[in-house]
């Protein structure tokens, strides 16, 4: 079985104005809701894929139920975390001249949802997987992030992270089997501009003897580059085509990558994959499915 | 009995946060949701001045029972009409160094649900109160405004307006007890700019030819104009003391001039107090109460 866990899920709503002038009333053309949250876009992507998963996470409120009722319409099994007193946040996505997001904090939580939240992998194999995506809300402190990965680590093998700053930095030794940086959080962790390749292999190197066994940077448009556990790299350009949409993406990288990883046991195929994955979900407004990959010249 | 309807209430989302700017990804503060609408409003205040009323109106989904929730949190009586497959809409209210909002557009609501909310006023007494504020969903028809108010008609003789444009001009020959203008709405309604005292009192008077029986004309920080069935004028500044927040203040004039009219039954003593109610509730950052008078030097 493969979980993922959303710390911080949100409502995204969405709304759409011909411009948005700063210090006046702006009126809407369009608006809709849709689920937020990097594990959430990880399970969707993987359901899509046809594999099983149930997706984590502590959500509250009248958005925390309207999230819940979002994943059921998605079909992503679901088993959330309620927490009293709090809404799960709405992050505002505004298109206009110009894409501006608002994102909220987030809910508070402690390491009572924490424990809570690990009672719901009572059935975990110590070979499944579990997917960390998505950073916490600024009221939690990075300790209890920790907490969680450390409580995990007891009862799972094969911890995927994806997350930033001091939260990377604060669980890497404890070996997660899979971290997924951008360039923007390899240079957070580097504490310095990359530059070259170089520079940037290096900093996965870095990034690997500080615990982390595989290591998958997202590089956007440019190519993605990937460091197996015996010191390998290999590199890849994102397939051709018209993007359209770059939200999820590198969710979608991680999807593609666990989904081959699990089928072959192949990490080269499975790094393959995954820029295929995150390659398609460029291409349309949703995230990737089996039929999108079909449109692709696949080289896996 | 006094009946309000907000056609299309709205929850609004308060974030706050130092610096908005448009085109990248904003990280809010504080947030924080309330009940919106001009209706909802003038209930809030007839609720806090002990006067009993009930608030009705049109509303869909999980914000539609948000909306409900925070009504009952803050003690408003309310029977909702539920629309189906859509939502209340939220309008997003952000502090920051400058105050920028973005409202939506809101539901779509037929002929049905409009009959729907009259069968909701099947106790209402024919002099008893009827207060119709805000606007339509630019999805619905200026027609069905116009039908809602031409029922109710039928029902009571003491309609309370507060809309604008071709809304507003649609109702005036039902005869309305009350219309409340602010400047803006004046000179949308004279179709030209009110530059003196002189060009207000005969876009007033005119509206007054066209159907409103009672003219109340808010502006602001300047001054209030009442303009009685008669043809009898009456101005009045508002009270002076600290302003914090001017939403709602309109509303409270409205809530005002009503509780005071059903007590003494004397539009002057009524369109002071109208004007000491808007005042109390720009001196603080909720809507006023009776509390709030008491720290006012009344001179009703």
């Amino acid at each position: 079985m493969i979980y993922t866990i959303t710390f911080n899920p949100s409502i995204d709503y969405f709304v759409s104005l011909d411009n948005l002038t700063v210090g006046q009333l702006n009126r809407s053309a369009v608006e809709f809701f849709k689920a937020g949250g990097k594990g959430i876009n990880v399970s969707q992507v993987l359901t899509n894929f046809g594999l099983n998963n149930i997706a984590l996470g502590f959500v509250g409120g009248f958005t925390g139920k309207k999230l819940v009722d979002l994943l059921n319409e998605n079909n992503i099994n679901n088993d959330m975390i309620f927490i009293e007193n709090q809404n799960t946040r709405i992050n505002v996505k505004i298109s206009a001249n110009n894409e501006t997001e608002i994102n909220a904090d987030g809910i508070f939580v402690d390491e009572k949802d924490v424990d809570n939240l690990i009672i719901k992998l009572k059935d975990i194999k110590f070979d499944d997987y579990v997917v960390i995506s998505g950073n916490i809300s600024k009221k939690c402190s990075i300790n209890l992030y920790k907490y969680l990965v450390e409580k995990i680590k007891t009862l799972c093998n094969n911890i995927v992270v994806d997350c930033s700053g001091d939260l990377l930095k604060s669980v890497l030794k404890l070996e997660p089997f899979l971290v997924k940086p951008n360039l923007k959080e390899l240079e957070q962790f580097a504490n310095s501009e990359l530059k070259t390749d170089y520079d940037i292999k290096q900093a996965m190197i870095k990034m690997q003897k500080c615990g982390a066994k595989n290591v998958l940077l997202s590089k956007g448009s440019d190519k993605a580059v990937f460091l197996r556990t015996d010191g390998l790299f290999y590199e890849k350009e994102p397939y051709k085509g018209k993007v359209v949409n770059t939200i999820g993406c590198g969710d979608s990288m991680v999807a593609g990558f666990i989904y081959e990883y699990i089928k072959t046991g192949d990490t080269k195929k499975a790094f393959n994959f995954s820029v295929a994955v995150s390659s398609a979900s460029a291409f349309k407004t949703g995230l990737a499915d089996k039929n999108d990959l079909k449109k692709l010249d696949l080289d896996i």
